[in-house]
């Protein structure tokens, strides 16, 4: 499906039918996920990938009763980091050099400024950063979805300490930012699947400086 | 191109060679940007779509002189709402529902909790909401352009408030939030180009729990 179908298709879906969802379409779905760039190239997040039911029933109370959250196949918990620690950021450029087989030498200026940066910044103000971040990827799960004819719900609105805590984030310098359900939808008694997509019109939207 | 590839193709580009990129596609990738899923669908951006040759070498060195800025065809700016206003938010119901063709007494209930839940939020957590859906929409303009191999960089890292004031964007109740140059490569002078993407292990980002 190009791109254009596929942004028509997608809608935030309110029912699941309980289908479960194939194993190659969440891989490629989490590909895309992996893949996704983020600031430094640093993917400051996790992302849990639940398809346990008992879990996903723990689950639902704490995230504002979203039924999709236990009608789902797949639930993605999108966790950023709590805080950019040198360690981290060390730990990426060593990494990432090892990939490209180049020497510290040649990253270590950027490293330095990126960590003098971070120093600057308050630990609210790396999870903002850090699940900013969380959102590219999430669009582009959202996307890979939708070329799969697979159902997506993004989701906000829940109790993130209550997450943090039922998934033990916290303690591994994760807060968790935002959920993914993925499943088919249930025509029949989703109410949003035939109510108009409503967006700003273009020129409400985009300022155009030529 | 399918999304698989698109992935691979795409890549934060560092070198464009001044080609103009055709305005089929610059719109196909404001449509993306458009039609991308937002917190409650409210849209909370707008987006600065910059080819004048003058504005960009002004934003240029106040962006920490990244030459993307001037060598890019065109340069967005995602300018994030910086508080989710009452008005703002019934703006947005009425023109839902005007759209929909519902009472307002169906959405009311959401409406109110919703702006509740803004009431307790403080205006940077507002702020820091309303940039996370522009990452949403960054992430779907990236996969627009690389559907139409169009070149792209994601840009962080400029200086926010000299932003604001170039483009009048606190009178307008927005904060610059992220910028995305679009273009073609100069993969004669990209020193990225032929490098290996690197990208974390599946394991060491992935948490699956079955």
């Amino acid at each position: 499906m190009a791109l254009k179908d596929q942004l028509h298709w997608r809608y935030a879906t309110k029912s699941y039918n309980g289908r479960q969802v194939e194993s190659e379409k969440i891989d490629a779905i989490l590909e895309a996920v992996r893949l996704a760039p983020s600031s430094s190239g640093l993917q400051p997040f996790k992302v849990w990938v639940i398809s346990n039911e008992a879990l996903k029933a723990q689950l639902q109370p704490i995230c504002a009763n979203q039924q999709q959250i236990s009608q789902s196949s797949h639930l993605l918990v999108f966790a950023a980091w709590d805080e950019y620690t040198p360690e981290r950021v060390n730990e990426f450029f060593e990494y990432s050099n090892g990939i490209r087989n180049l020497p510290a030498s040649v990253t270590d200026d950027y490293r330095l400024s990126l960590l003098d940066s971070f120093a600057s910044m308050s630990r609210e103000q790396h999870y903002f950063h850090a699940s900013k971040q969380c959102y590219i990827a999430l669009g582009f799960a959202l996307l890979a979805a939708a070329e799969l004819h697979v159902d997506a719900t993004p989701m906000e609105g829940f109790d993130n300490q209550a997450v943090d805590a039922l998934l033990n984030l916290a303690e591994q310098g994760l807060g968790s930012c935002v959920l993914l359900a993925l499943g088919y939808r249930d025509s029949e008694s989703d109410w949003l699947v035939t109510l108009e997509k409503v967006r700003r019109a273009r020129q409400d939207l985009l300022v155009e400086i030529r």
